[in-house]
């Protein structure tokens, strides 16, 4: 089985690499890519039967599903696929399959990189190294994993590789999630209110998913009751948080808050964090290794192999 | 039981800290401290009982221990003990004890800390974000630890507790040890040859303690055969590592060396390491966190009591 047509929109060869995108030619007898803004998108959705997209770039509405009458198939190049409407393409029995946990360990082990970056005060170390000095003397302030109680908001993926680095650390770790997850318990982390876990927790570390229910999860109350001295990681989108609330506890100092998402960021919330030397800004880098692109790729076309062979994969609708 | 006289050389309040430093008075009838190069330290020798030592700044030789007819006790307030005559003192029924494993943890995770700041270049993302320049785009050549071949040279208490995190992380952990120890392989490790280790892994972790045995011990056809694009640790003096050949690898840049014993290096040393960009240089920072530290002197002070009451603990000799 083969597909007639398949177009990527806003998909390039440099997204997918090269070994993948070359992939795509055995799965098509016919191939088109357009740009996410290209006037030919209608026309050829006319006689593609998948499509491939980013939808980071492209939001592929309900209208525009209507134009395209033998869609079957359409392939979203993320974990996210909120920009496809995916409830309309169910509707008309299109599949659509996205590519979820590719990035699990990537994330994870940013966390604690970053973390032991800020306890450990590598850069200031290495800095300090670079211009020929070679004293510890103004490292005794430093901190260990071992022994902090180590919150995990959230035990999905990301936060159950956590909690298993965390406890090889040798940290007390305990978490809150919608669903408890008493299987996991066994391995020695303790369920706490989420209240317990802000107020108790020397390491705090927010994996929630972004959507409608947890916008401002970490609202102005529970950010008032962090605890003095916590460092807070949050390697999820910053609309998770009361930024405001954040703020404050930042310019009282603290707080130490950890955060990758700053592409997100209006440049009014960067320029106002960036004052904060207790808040450390990462670009988007806890899903980008090398490791964790392979997977996305192998993923993004091992979903289009297994719809052609009858045995759809990461079908979200 | 008390001692009549503690005389302490080359040890302060600031490097005891406060609380230990007054708890000693309750160990002794008097105590006198001197600095390392007191023209009185033989004579507060005479009527000392116990003598607590700064080994980095003093050697307690056999001529000196002689000058202290009474003394019981020696506190060497290190784990190192090579600058005290130990042999000597056994021989004189004076026990000389130390601090073994204060650092293990400290070191361990400072370890893990500095691997993943390479692997994920944490210092440049930050510049970069410093800069207002949010974009992932240059660091999809990042790597995981997971998946890794993660060879530790050396399985005491600080490769041990590598090798535990390493496993947390989803590495393949393999390691060499002058005494295999089979119970910790049961955990999922493999003992290999110390050749195996350096051409298959890709991260190389040198944990063991220099003494004459181990000068030299990653020689001049080791570091040839470590496998390129390898990282290598080492969180113990530089004598173990033949330093000319691994500068010729350093020169390659086809592996990186990331070391903190940067303060015994000869300037010369120092400053051929220091050119190369893939040797990272920090100041001796792995033990220096808060937590060791307390652990230090709690150890330190608890060895005196103990032997006060009769049951001497971490005697040397």
């Amino acid at each position: 089985m083969k597909f007639k047509k398949i177009l990527t929109i806003g998909v390039s060869e440099s997204s997918l690499g090269s070994k993948y995108w070359n992939r795509l030619d055995d799965l098509t007898e016919k191939r088109v890519s357009v740009q996410k803004d290209s006037a030919d998108i209608k026309a050829e959705l006319k006689d593609a039967d998948c499509v491939l997209v980013n939808p980071f770039v492209f939001t592929f509405e309900k209208n525009l599903i209507d134009e395209a009458p033998l869609l079957k198939y359409i392939g979203v190049l993320s974990t996210a696929f909120g920009n496809v409407d995916y409830n309309h393409a169910a509707a008309k029995n299109i599949a659509v399959c996205n590519i979820p946990n590719y990035s699990t360990e990537a994330v994870a082990e940013f966390a604690f990189g970053s973390l032991l970056d800020s306890l450990r005060e590598l850069e200031r170390a290495k800095t300090q190294a670079k211009d020929g000095n070679y004293s510890e003397d103004t490292f005794f302030n430093t901190s260990e994993i071992k022994g902090k109680k180590f919150g995990i908001i959230g035990l999905g993926n990301i936060g159950s590789k956590m909690a298993e680095i965390a406890l090889a650390f040798g940290a007390d770790v305990m978490y809150w999630s919608k669903n408890r997850k008493e299987k996991l318990e066994n391995g020695g982390i303790k369920y706490i209110s989420v209240e317990e876990i802000v107020t108790e927790c020397d390491i705090i570390s927010l994996n929630l998913a972004f959507n409608k229910d947890t916008e401002n999860f970490l609202n102005a109350v529970l950010i008032l009751k962090i605890k003095k001295g916590a460092v807070l990681i949050n390697l999820a989108p910053n609309e998770l948080i009361d930024l405001n609330a954040l703020e404050k506890r930042l310019s009282n100092g603290d707080i130490t808050y950890i955060m990758d998402h700053s592409d997100e960021l209006t440049s009014e919330q960067a320029s106002e964090l960036s004052k904060h030397k207790n808040c450390i800004i990462y670009p988007p880098i806890g899903y980008t290794t090398k490791e964790a692109t392979i997977e996305k790729q192998e993923i993004f076309v091992g979903n289009i192999e297994n719809f052609l062979q009858g045995s759809p994969t990461n079908k979200v609708n």
